[in-house]
């Protein structure tokens, strides 16, 4: 078993050890989302292709894997204090379901710009939200602030142990569907998703090369991967809105460095087209960042034939109105 | 076990061994498509609801389980002189698959005006497709006429007993699958997927009621069932555009007195609010005819509640572009 890069995993953050666990946690709690598979698809790309889909995932997105985990885990104290986060888009509504489930009081702090539509959800599921303006202040300070306040419990979107083992435990589910991958296409923002899923497929399907799949105007993590030394991009104007994370985290950097195979960037355009052609051709609503790992594939981003290939679809979250005039525009 | 109506079976032109048969002539040709279940259906209509998701079969619809059947059927002869259909939809579409996975020449008779996205895939299946004006002739005689003079058998979209049974395996999957049901909601367009399906859920689950559900606009099934008297509907204007067919046929008929235990409409407005419900939350993109089943359920046309409730969700080929400006309109 080779690992890509030299760091000694003795001192990485998370074992597959922890995936297992959180898999057993996340047991009756998490739908086990279908793997769809195309001919279309493998036709196309001369390869058999496993599609993925947590887009079907509680809440739209295989955040609440990640977020159920870290939930679960905290003591009856902490839970009582409650837990707190800061996300406009797809972990706010897992850490406020999770919350729900688990009966633990969750705030989450959203920019006052957040779609309506994505506060109501949140509050949906019981969350208090707070509102903050994004020219005067850092959702990371203001977070911080109002946990320090209210004795609460951050539970960061990614750069978070237990939060990367349950995302970890979407490719568990899918090597152990499929029984045997030559590669997975994981998406990256911040790293949890793919770093998670790169510890699975590393002890599961120890032949299998993990590529992290990033927006070409996000390219942060592709930069940081090569270049050993960690990267970020400021605000960068990708229609993937999940990976415009400024840069990897403390525990998601060396976890990448150590278990990825590669990293590849996408363009928007062939994005949409990926995500467009996921609608008309596979029947799925994907969301921009959860077309990344197909756009790869399908756009040719990484030179395979003959391989099994599992292809995380992450999410299905979609304004439909502003989706369609990406499309038309 | 009580039959709707009271016509012998004896007479009737397709019995469950048909649909068997069908059953095994489709294994490996057919996709077994998911069946998905949502939380937010389930609580929302006190049930417990099963979507049997046809627009993930081959072709986007369960069209192609029939047309595979009626053409797995023919002779050597029948074979080489090839076979003719009259569709614009989803029936030319299954037709044209088939023929080229079984070697047999198709010709597809379509309206001019079809939308050129449908004529190209048709022709991408390898079929001949011939255009003829709506004004002018009709597609009866035309097809008629061309498979007279080719000396070709016509494979018509519903009033055929072996489109009937091959259709009718939806049901067999869905039953087998989730063991046990009280309802099962199929659309209604010609009646051939309506009555297989009747057919099936009478042999495999005795007690489990049968409901059609038609579009209001083209409620001509509903008046022929309840009247017991053919009823028709000349060019209704419903979005769901495979269920304009004008009546019954001379095969459905019977079998959907016999077997179908009742019928309900739903307005288009139901129709698409509950496409955008589907596209939207369960993440699966369907047509407006696909969504007929679902629409009965989620707008309260049936009555049920702490039931298991089978939804056939029929197909997904919908023209993105046209479907928003009916979400915009």
């Amino acid at each position: 078993m080779t690992h890509p890069s030299e760091f000694s995993t003795a001192t990485l953050p998370v074992a597959y050890g922890d995936i297992e666990a959180a898999s057993a946690r996340l047991l009756g709690q998490t739908n086990q989302t279908p793997i769809l598979t195309s001919r279309t698809v493998n036709d196309r790309t001369g390869n058999q292709v496993f599609f993925k889909c947590e887009n079907f995932q509680r809440t739209g997105s295989f955040k609440f894997r990640g977020a159920f985990n870290a939930l679960a885990k905290l003591s009856p104290n902490q839970r009582q204090r409650g837990v707190l986060t800061y996300s406009s888009g797809n972990h706010a509504q897992a850490v406020a379901l999770a919350g729900k489930l688990l009966d633990i009081p969750t705030t989450i702090v959203m920019p006052h710009d957040a779609p309506i539509v994505k506060q109501d959800a949140t509050r949906g599921y019981g969350a208090e939200v707070i509102l903050y303006d994004r020219a005067e202040t850092t959702r990371e300070s203001l977070a911080k602030q109002i946990a320090q306040d209210r004795d609460a419990t951050v539970i960061p979107p990614y750069d978070h142990a237990d939060v990367i083992a349950g995302q970890g435990t979407t490719a568990k589910e899918v090597i152990e569907s499929v029984e045997s991958l030559d590669m997975l296409l994981v998406c990256c923002g911040g790293g949890g998703l793919l770093s998670g899923c790169a510890i699975a497929a590393n002890a599961l399907a120890p032949g299998c090369r993990v590529i992290g799949v990033e927006p070409e105007k996000a390219d942060d993590a592709t930069r940081s991967f090569y270049s050993k030394t960690l990267q970020s991009v400021h605000n960068p104007e990708t229609i993937a809105d999940g990976a415009r994370t400024p840069c990897l985290g403390r525990l998601t950097f060396p976890l990448v460095l150590h278990y990825v195979h590669d990293m590849v960037t996408v363009s928007d355009e062939a994005l949409l087209r990926t995500m467009f052609f996921l609608w008309e051709r596979l029947k799925i609503v994907v969301e921009p960042t959860g077309a990344l790992a197909a756009a790869a594939l399908l756009e040719g981003m990484v030179a395979v034939s003959n391989a099994r290939i599992g292809v995380i679809v992450t999410g299905g979250n979609v304004d439909l109105r502003q989706t369609l005039e990406c499309l038309n525009g």
